[in-house]
């Protein structure tokens, strides 16, 4: 499974729930962002009746989803419109909302039910189960989805509600079982939050980072772009965060309001581009200075790579002075494409450059390969001299999505 | 002395200050902030050379000013326009910055030195002195002022360096000889920073609103809206907060790259007026709700007065039902014009209305002098009842400024 993007609606504070997943998808599908590859509306918790059929079946509450036609309508409404359709579940006795849960002796009938709704995606939350419980339920329910026959993407919040860190996580099992998990707390709309998992994520990136590949991936939770704290500067941060990370990328914001600042960060190509790298690695932080100046690093496709600089600072925009070589680059003459400001350069290895960061904010490029050294000789006084670049072998590519 | 709103704009960074303080007033000028009394600019610390010239006096560096005209020049430069300069002093023997201070001995030949320079407000700041020395310096440096028969307004960070509130800080004596005060510690660019301040301030409201009238204010520090840190609806409670507590308008933005979305909320013409209204009293906290939502009061002229209702939430944005009668206004009918969204309603004070207030955000509220009530008796079954408004009593003011 590739990495996803999508928007994650929470439905538990509108009553009309339906109409704001049909007006999201109306969103998704007309204003670009389909294209972009945010295909999936997830429906968050609250969406159940606290009551299960005569048949022990889950079914939505009737008043909010209309009765005869539910989930399973919602589903062809985005299946019509190239959209997926995403569900939540919880492996308790209840959700996190107090609504029916699907313990162990309801995983089968329940991964069917999602299945016989064409649903593509599942979050299969951990509140009200113990740790035993989670150990069988989160393999069972993979099995049961697949048992269904129908390509169900799985998001496990198990390592979140056991640390995040092994010994209590096995990322190996995690990454046979799950397509992405919830490593950590929820994302709250706010800096400080976004922080609080920057920190946590990089902190613990070597243990992290190789757990995340093709169809696997650590989620750091929503993007908080779009929605009410963040500043665009913090929202362009977040943005480029989650790309080195490989995150999967769900919005959590109204597109029937977006501001045109929120939408062009959300809907920048190249992040997005880097974000989905056909590689899947997920990136590190390579530098933490005493200024507040970090570094990020991604490897991509290609022998190219991102990079973002992120200033911690509070006070005024930083100039950073580095050079590829000393952020561990091999020889060679570089382009870079600036994600945000989409400017251009060529910087050789060994130059010192300058990049200005704003408080809170970050400076996000794309790097080229290293263009290969040629023994061009050239002469000066009769004798050959020293080497040059074949900028052509490390062209930027000419279109990225 | 009028409440003052004007530019900050801080020196220590770039080394061209001179062109930075006429690029600044030429937006100013140019740019609509001087019809809204965006009127001083500023110098922060670092503008002084390390050594007083031959005659004892403060000098600028002359690496950020040209000699030979150095702050003088400027100050005309202001004036040329209908501007006016401020400038930076400390009472210690070195400024924050470590320049060279103002201490007792120099008082008052750096008052003559900066009304000779025709300089339209000083900053005293209070690093390196201590308590018995601020207690003769300040209202030294407020007689110095005076003695120079130029209008120089007079900002004190004294009572900053004392914790702020009494016994060990005077307000009645700070009214008498300051014009704005610093109570608090510095703002930084970020929302965590924005709501220590407002929590200071409205907790000590008993105290701090007393001492804040007209020519005698209350400073919670800059604004911080069009700086890198804030969101948007974090800006708008910034503009609204600052406007309830009569707080100076201190910009510190660049203004040659303020996004359209800052300078809306800088330049928002209600805000602006509440905030400078001839009665100068300041606002106070009037309800904390448990769900995180407050709302803040300022009494204005003409009867009339400012709501601020605020949410500290982080989640969505929340529906608060109050009233005007909840919120203790007298019986009557009012006119609301809401400053962000500028949409008007007709209120009685019994009528319960909603206000969404999204996280971080504010709805702030124009609400007019209550409409008398009036005994238009009229008939129902032949018998008279009750009363009517006489809508034509609040009306809001056709223009603001």
């Amino acid at each position: 499974m590739m990495n996803v993007i999508l928007i994650f609606v929470n439905p538990c504070f509108p009553s009309d729930s339906e109409n704001l997943f049909i007006d999201m998808a109306d969103r998704l599908f007309e204003d670009g962002w389909k294209e972009l590859g945010y295909v999936y509306v997830n429906i968050d918790d609250c969406w159940a009746s606290m009551q299960r059929d005569a048949q022990g079946r889950l079914q939505p509450d009737p008043k909010r989803y209309s009765v005869g036609g539910g989930i399973h309508k919602l589903a062809r409404y985005m299946h019509d419109r190239g959209l997926k359709l995403g569900i939540y579940g919880d492996m308790g006795t209840h959700t996190c909302g107090g609504y029916p849960g699907t313990p162990l002796d309801k995983i089968q009938i329940d991964a069917q039910t999602f299945a016989d709704w064409e649903v593509d995606m599942l979050k299969y939350d951990g509140c009200y189960s113990n740790a035993t419980e989670q150990e069988q339920g989160y393999p069972l329910m993979s099995k049961a989805l697949n048992a269904t026959g129908r390509p169900i993407g799985y998001s496990c919040s198990w390592p979140a509600y056991q640390g995040g860190l092994p010994p209590k996580v096995n990322y190996s099992q995690l990454g046979q079982i799950c397509n992405l998990w919830r490593n950590y707390g929820d994302i709250q709309d706010s800096w400080d939050s976004v922080l609080r998992i920057v920190d946590w994520f990089f902190e613990n990136q070597e243990v992290l980072a190789p757990a995340a590949g093709p169809g696997r991936w650590n989620d750091p939770d929503m993007l908080v772009v779009g929605d009410f704290g963040l500043s665009m500067d913090q929202s362009r941060a977040q943005m480029a965060l989650w790309s080195i990370m490989a995150a999967p990328l769900f919005m959590s914001n109204d597109l029937r309001t977006i501001s045109s600042g929120a939408r062009n960060i959300l809907q920048n190509k190249m992040a997005i581009s880097i974000n989905q790298d056909v590689l899947g690695i997920q990136g590190q932080r390579i530098v933490k200075e005493k200024s507040g100046i970090e570094v990020y690093w991604r490897p991509l496709s290609n022998n190219a790579s991102a990079l973002v600089f992120f200033s911690r600072r509070n006070d005024m925009p930083y100039r950073y002075t580095t050079s590829l070589r000393k952020l561990k680059y091999p020889t060679g003459s570089y382009k870079i494409f600036d994600v945000f400001s989409e400017k251009t350069a060529t910087l050789k290895d060994s130059s010192d450059f300058v990049v200005s960061v704003n408080p809170t904010g970050v400076v996000m490029w794309y790097v080229s390969a290293p263009g290969k050294l040629h023994f061009h000789k050239f002469f000066r006084g009769g004798k050959p001299r020293g080497t040059e670049y074949d900028a052509a072998e490390n062209a930027l590519p000419y279109a990225f999505l």
